[in-house]
């Protein structure tokens, strides 16, 4: 299981700035969900804020528009199948908690912890957290599916994670990219210019 | 020089999926400009609409807010020292066409050519290009800098971009995805779940 350590939240927007998919976890009313979404980004350095795309038909959408929460969770290449998983079917129909995330899918992290200010759960086995309240804007919410959100606490794996750079010694333990169908990319070779 | 060819509407999300930082290029007035932008995503499938983060301080906003159009140019990894100089330089200052574009830094791509819909320009060099209009959301733009577009044209480069997916034979010819200061990745393997 990786380690958790807080990330300073001036420095939360490097866990999105390069661009990787996302696990949105959500819970309200005692019910929870996990969905992936490419369609993210960072928003603003501090206070920090993402933006992310929900949406109507999901019960993310639900849950996210009840509980005012929700936690960017940010997926390692172990983890690939999970979150193609949790992209293409709905909370609707399954419990993704019991049914997908326990199903023996390579690396799935296993199950959910408890987040430090948000009832959204944080997915075991990711690389990085980000717990956000709901910035209402109900228009575009309406209009774009389009969600943004204060983070107010970050967490990283500090063996991929430090010092506000990633790094990725490992071919799995590394974030990804979603493509399309089942087909990703894996975060590549860092380098400087 | 690359290639250009058209890429169907409802493919264009496609373009932007895996998260790779872009160049966001404007014109006015006889005023043009281009900045780096790695806060960019989808944000819907058919009619394509991308979303992008771009500061009150900069001229890209002004050129954007008075033209009412954007191009999203996706750069490759040749052109990282570009993407760096142009997102920390200020068109304010200098023209970016003239004094960075041409400077001589490595696989600059030398230039810009003319859209098919708007009036920003094409950067050459790059991978793929969303030709977008601006939807006019005001208080957005105002309180988040947040600017979404319809894009109406999208190009690729058929050696990294067909059939709706990215392939990338090669080790320099491929997107990019900025972390901080002088940092990079670039896009990594490709792999299936």
């Amino acid at each position: 299981m990786s380690q958790r350590v807080a990330v300073p939240l001036p420095k939360a927007y490097l866990l999105l700035n390069h661009g990787p998919t996302v696990l949105v976890s959500s819970a309200h009313g005692g019910r929870r969900n996990v969905m992936a979404a490419a369609w993210n980004m960072a928003l603003d350095f501090d206070p920090p804020k993402v933006a992310v795309v929900i949406d109507k038909a999901t019960l993310t959408r639900e849950l996210v528009e009840a509980a005012g929460e929700f936690v960017l969770n940010v997926p390692s290449r172990e983890q690939a199948a999970l979150t193609l998983a949790v992209g293409t079917q709905s909370g609707r129909e399954i419990d993704k908690f019991s049914k997908v995330m326990r199903s023996g899918i390579p690396g799935d992290g296993a199950g959910a912890t408890a987040a430090s200010m948000v009832g959204a759960p944080l997915i075991e086995g990711c690389l990085a957290w980000l717990e956000c309240r709901v910035i209402p804007e109900p228009p575009i919410q309406q209009s774009y599916d389009l969600f943004l959100g204060e983070v107010v606490a970050a967490w990283a794996d500090p063996a991929v994670f430090s010092n506000g750079r990633w790094h990725f010694p490992d071919q799995q333990r590394r974030s990804i990219h979603y493509q399309a169908g089942g087909s990703f990319f894996a975060t590549g070779d860092a380098f400087e210019v």
